[in-house]
């Protein structure tokens, strides 16, 4: 049988710095990481997705790239358009709960590049309910992604991929992971 | 059922920087992650290990403690003994390969400490071959590291917090996980 590999992205900040940490699974078997270096608040983290994924030796049977919401290191928001069109892999944002958008355009306001972080925003499309929980897409459709999703995960809603990127961006800020 | 956590130690060093990652697991299912930093060809190990350990809040059910050999970023020798006395629970070094004892001895000798360091591996005690595996135990008998060593694997021979442990601590130093 063909293994579906699944790449989870998430980021861990604090004291001045921030890492950009995926996770590659094949199915919910854990094969590698791969950790960047992101500005906070800065506008890097779309390049350093493209950039990791596209140098990756686990490039190969790829079928998503799950994002931890939009927004990294802050307001770092990463662009899922030009993430899928760069790499040719569908791009699935998870969240939890309903992005507060007001509030984010609130943040957004104070910070330089204002109306470019909202372009990408708003770019990255509707926000979809599927599997409990809320995603964007960028290179599949919506059930494409609930395949993906239910595919890659095994206690609770979270691809693998992702629940352990998160752990492990946690502890290289932490010391210890917090709970996702 | 009662879950059996373990916890596996390994190293990624190179670039002056030398990381010491423990991943847990719950049985093979990942709960988390704990990052320091040792001194390469340091004697620091033993001690962050059971910094780390004595204030994780994952300490609680942890049946043993995986090391991937006795030496970490260069000739930093864990303290099997020691770790053991120091946290109360069993230590588990696994080895794929019977270690060149001559070999580190030579290489020992280049270095400040070499009594001391001499002393730490000798005192590991024997080296028994079990699942395939060369281990050191310091805490447990021979058939308890063999009852771990098989509820903490999921595929090929390495318990699952040692092997991810290490492919976060290579993707640490490379960008990007290296092969076990």
């Amino acid at each position: 049988m063909k293994v579906w590999r699944f790449l989870g992205f998430d980021d861990g900040f604090g004291y001045g710095e921030a890492y950009l940490v995926g996770c590659v699974t094949a199915g919910t078997y854990v094969e590698g990481f791969m950790v960047g270096k992101i500005e906070i608040d800065g506008l890097d983290v779309t390049d350093r997705i493209i950039e990791l994924v596209n140098s990756s030796k686990f490039r190969i049977q790829l079928k998503c790239i799950f994002l931890d919401g939009l927004t990294f290191a802050g307001f770092n928001v990463a662009d899922i358009v030009k993430i899928h069109d760069e790499t040719g892999i569908p791009v699935i944002v998870v969240m939890r709960k309903m992005p507060d958008m007001d509030r984010i355009r609130d943040a957004l306001m104070n910070l330089k590049d204002f109306e470019r972080r909202i372009r990408i925003i708003e770019n990255a499309g509707a926000i979809e309910k599927i599997e409990g929980l809320f995603v964007q897409i960028a290179g599949c459709d919506v059930e494409d992604a609930r395949i993906f999703i239910r595919a890659s995960k095994l206690k609770g809603k979270i691809p693998e991929a992702l629940r352990i990127a998160h752990l492990v961006a946690s502890a290289l800020i932490h010391g210890e992971s917090k709970k996702f």
